[in-house]
């Protein structure tokens, strides 16, 4: 499906292509500035679009942020299975708690990353379909995470001092805080990774036992 | 320090008072719709005052938040380590990880505290100055929440799982991340306070040795 629009770029964009550069411009300036300060033309002015192509694919500024939400989430979850799934078939010797890291450390902009799911999680205290998208990357991501602890533990004849799903989610919680805290703290990308990195081996000693049950 | 506002409230009002309503009013609003949604409109209709009075005050309404995330995080780490002390002076047998869930459970509208801790935590990812406030609240609460978990375990005979102040930031890390996610699975104020009790006793037995050392 293709449209004419109106701008100093080539004439004819298919609408899809158009679509997905508006959200990938909308999610770079919604991490760099927030949500709220963003307008759409910001957004339009990014992009290279004119309110009229914008106003042809969304709404508002608001539901196309709860597109974005929706599909990031579902990016990273779908990320995350890939390399869970990845990590398993390498077989038990190749993953361990390291694994957690590898898993969970998506390519991508961290920086910016962080930042949006930081948007998302905000916005989705006070916004019921920001919420919805939120909840279910959540529960896909603790799914994921469960999965990949399961299939540790079972290989190295381990056990889990929590239920699956609780541990999943100890991990994940970390993850997100240590994440935030590094951004906030102005670290440089490279740090951000260790720390996490260390952060996560720490959780994973506290949730996998490291010995015979019952010591 | 007496000005005359001119509002619908009587005339006389102490500067300490405008700026105090003024900071009340903003971080209700602040909460309920989020800082880059709330104008300096939206703040002075809700505190009763009109713009010269909010300009009298403050230079912008960043400078106000940035003032009010400084103050109401000094707040909550103060009546933080007001009851931990409360806690500790009840000896050793008043407290235990139970006291963890009572010490940081400070009292006050709690959705209006953890959605107005999540504007300021996103905000602190953009913006040098709400990130010092930030920062310093997460050391704050960190040395409290340790100062208990030493004395807990000690009083107990027990040992920590992990250094005191990594202890400490994995119960904190644990209570915003259940208070974030109660509050966007729009949990009631009742069930959030127990979903975080809960959270925060398995935390606590994660990071606290329940047997002799070394088993």
């Amino acid at each position: 499906m293709e449209d004419d629009v109106t701008d100093a770029k080539p004439a004819t964009r298919s609408r899809e292509n158009t679509r997905a550069r508006l959200l990938e411009a909308a999610a770079q300036v919604f991490a760099e500035v927030g949500l709220g300060e963003t307008s759409v033309e910001d957004i339009c002015e990014r992009a290279g679009f004119t309110r009229g192509a914008f106003y042809s694919n969304f709404v508002s500024k608001d539901q196309l942020f709860v597109e974005l939400a929706g599909s990031f989430i579902s990016q990273q979850v779908e990320a995350v299975r890939e390399r869970i799934q990845g990590l398993i078939e390498g077989g038990p010797s190749a993953h361990d708690t390291v694994g957690l890291v590898e898993a969970l450390d998506v390519p991508g902009d961290v920086r910016l990353g962080v930042l949006l799911m930081s948007e998302i999680r905000n916005r989705a205290m006070r916004d019921a379909d920001t919420a919805a998208a939120y909840l279910a990357q959540d529960q896909g991501m603790v799914r994921e995470v469960g999965v990949l602890l399961d299939d540790v533990v079972r290989a190295k004849g381990l056990s889990l001092t929590l239920p699956t799903e609780e541990a999943a989610r100890v991990v994940l919680t970390a993850w997100e805080g240590v994440s935030a805290r590094g951004i906030i703290a102005g670290l440089p990308e490279q740090q951000l990774l260790e720390l996490r990195a260390q952060e996560i081996g720490r959780i994973a000693d506290l949730i996998i036992e490291h010995g015979p049950e019952g010591c």
